[in-house]
């Protein structure tokens, strides 16, 4: 038999990691042979680099990059021997780098560039996946195009590196300098919303504010990444601005797009590819999937449906086991949900809930293997 | 394919027979030529004679009965083709029968009595079943022991038929005069409680009260009983006293015992032999069981583990659809359940989740079909 195990986490209750080893460790009493292949899912987020060296083998680099208030801090990077790199932006310019003094105005994603150049120029790679979550900044990516030779200028036609403060200093942007292996280079974002850059819903408005943003600020970030569309607009003929997911890190899912031609993708996608999951879906019996919450929203190309339709053009099927199980989710069963098992034993509310979860999705894994095992034993009776 | 269905009810939230109906509303779509046989849960109480009558083919006999204030009352029995009769107490000393006047003191049983007359004397039955939920009496089953020929005599050798309230009057009781058909019946009450006849967890300490004795009643009631069953055990020579079981129906578990030999027997094992489940399970693929909650509590002999151990006897797969699922409840894989599934489908509290529960177990069958359907689906690769 051969199991493979790949939720995404349930948000603040259990890890995917953690839920791997708890399916894990339930499957290997019934199926003691059995192949079991534990996929972590990264969000784009921390540890994204670490989830996918877990599934993939590869190189995790260290250097030494400017952080997000411009000290230099211990960075990393993941390489695969194809040429693909990952990269995730928390750690270049991540939340916790700013060392609780947090400063959206200021910080930079420079590091982010380096960390680019490093792969890109020194090491060769020819794909750079981003990782956009928890990012410290709000600079429309601008720091890290500045890194691999983008050029800022002022309407004193001096160069800088624009940061929040300064993205209305912007007059002119010029990509002439670019490394031309950064120009040939395949560029994809995880990138899991939907948020444009301006407005309403966008970065400032959204996620400014959990970077240390008061409303003035947000006001502010929010005109300058307008004033740099306009200007990203004209210089490099690309709008960015109403672009779903462009408002991702500070903006910098525009950035990665107008400067770089990324392709802003679901993380699932991006990790599915990555790993080459196709490849390790041959000769598998069962995927177990799962997340928090399965609802219409998760219908969406999350995990659990973003998984499912790669194992259903290979009939492999899918078991989610989840926390809660939303209304009108039939759909997920026409994208490649073989069933949806909730892990709630008792009707008690979720802030108990959660405190039992793991010893809960134990229990429902073990129940799921016990129908599967009946199942195959009652199919052998009836061939015999 | 063939299915039963055969859940006890969520108490409080649904009963068997609609727990069995939107079983088998999913199963029809899976199996659309699938034999389902629903076996809705008798539990001793009111609906007893209906649901069995609902498993195995026999006829409702109607009759007018003395009711258990004295006025006659249309009452109805079971009779199958094997001689067997059963009764439920609910209908001939039924508390709805009180018209909200509660009267512990002087209910009757007197028309279960003649229930059982017409059955064994009338009709010819051999065995008789007593369903011994709901009842508003206490009279030790002397009402209808009395109907059967069981002669009471108090202190002046009057002869009297016993009420709650005359109880401690009793002073000789003679079985000479008892019909001998009655003698050569076998009775099994269906008795799901362990309540003694007296003391603190005893019939009236317990039980009375609901059937509206205030503390000095029951205190009456209590040393009424104990009385009788010293009585009994001089007259008849069985001590009845501490049986497990003998407080059930006002104290009718221990007069039946004492007067008639009866055998107190878990519900669903009544009901399981009853309707010959053994032979109901030939060629079964999945029996469908299930409660409200399964704990330690329920491991001993309700519905789902009853059900389970004959299951297994004959190698049937039982899936347990419950409400809760309680901890340590390991042991009931090895007495037969295959797979426990709760119907929780999100982590909220009872009082809302009991809303929603016919529709949480529609889901939740609904994805056990879909599993065993892949099972099966990835089995058949497997043999290919």
């Amino acid at each position: 038999m051969k199991f493979i195990l790949i939720p995404d986490s349930f948000k603040g209750t259990m890890s995917s990691q953690t839920i791997i080893e708890i399916m894990r460790s339930v499957i290997v009493q019934y199926y003691a042979d059995a192949d079991v292949l534990g996929v972590p899912i990264a969000d784009g987020g921390e540890g994204t680099v670490d989830a996918m060296l877990a599934s993939r083998p590869g190189q995790k680099i260290t250097l030494r990059t400017k952080g997000p208030t411009g000290e230099e801090v211990d960075s990393f990077y993941g390489l695969f021997e194809d040429g693909t790199a990952v990269i995730e932006i928390a750690a270049a310019a991540g939340l916790p780098q700013m060392h609780g003094q947090l400063d959206v105005l200021h910080a930079t994603s420079y590091g982010g560039g380096e960390l680019i150049y490093d792969a890109v120029v020194r090491k060769g790679a020819r794909s750079v996946i981003i990782g956009l979550g928890g990012s410290a900044t709000h600079d429309v990516g601008c720091g890290l195009a500045a890194a691999l030779g983008v050029d800022f200028r002022d309407r004193q036609g001096r160069s800088f590196v624009p940061v929040g403060a300064t993205l209305a200093e912007v007059d002119r942007i010029d990509l002439s300098r670019l490394d031309p292996r950064i120009g040939q280079t395949r560029f994809q974002a995880m990138c899991d919303i939907d948020n444009p850059l301006c407005g309403e819903h966008g970065a400032a408005a959204v996620f400014s504010p959990q970077k240390g943003a008061t409303p003035e600020i947000v006001a502010r970030l929010d005109a300058g990444s307008a004033h740099l569309a306009a200007v990203m607009e004209r210089d490099l003929g690309r709008n960015v601005l109403d672009l779903p997911g462009s408002g991702a890190a500070g903006g910098m899912g525009a950035g990665l797009v107008g400067f770089f031609d990324a392709e802003l993708r679901m993380g699932i996608q991006v990790l599915l590819d990555t790993i080459d999951f196709e490849n390790m879906l041959r000769d598998t019996d069962y995927v177990f999937t799962g997340e928090g919450k399965i609802d219409r929203q998760s219908l969406r190309g999350k995990v659990v449906i973003g998984v499912a339709q790669r194992c259903r053009r290979q009939n492999v099927p899918v078991v989610a086991v989840v926390g809660d199980i939303g209304d009108r989710i039939d759909e997920a069963y026409g994208l490649g949900v073989s069933a949806i098992f909730s892990i709630n034993q008792v009707a008690i509310p979720f802030r108990e809930a959660r405190q039992r979860a793991p010893e809960d999705l134990r229990k429902t894994i073990d129940n799921i293997l016990r129908l599967l095992a009946t199942a195959e034993t009652e199919k052998g009776t009836e061939h015999s």
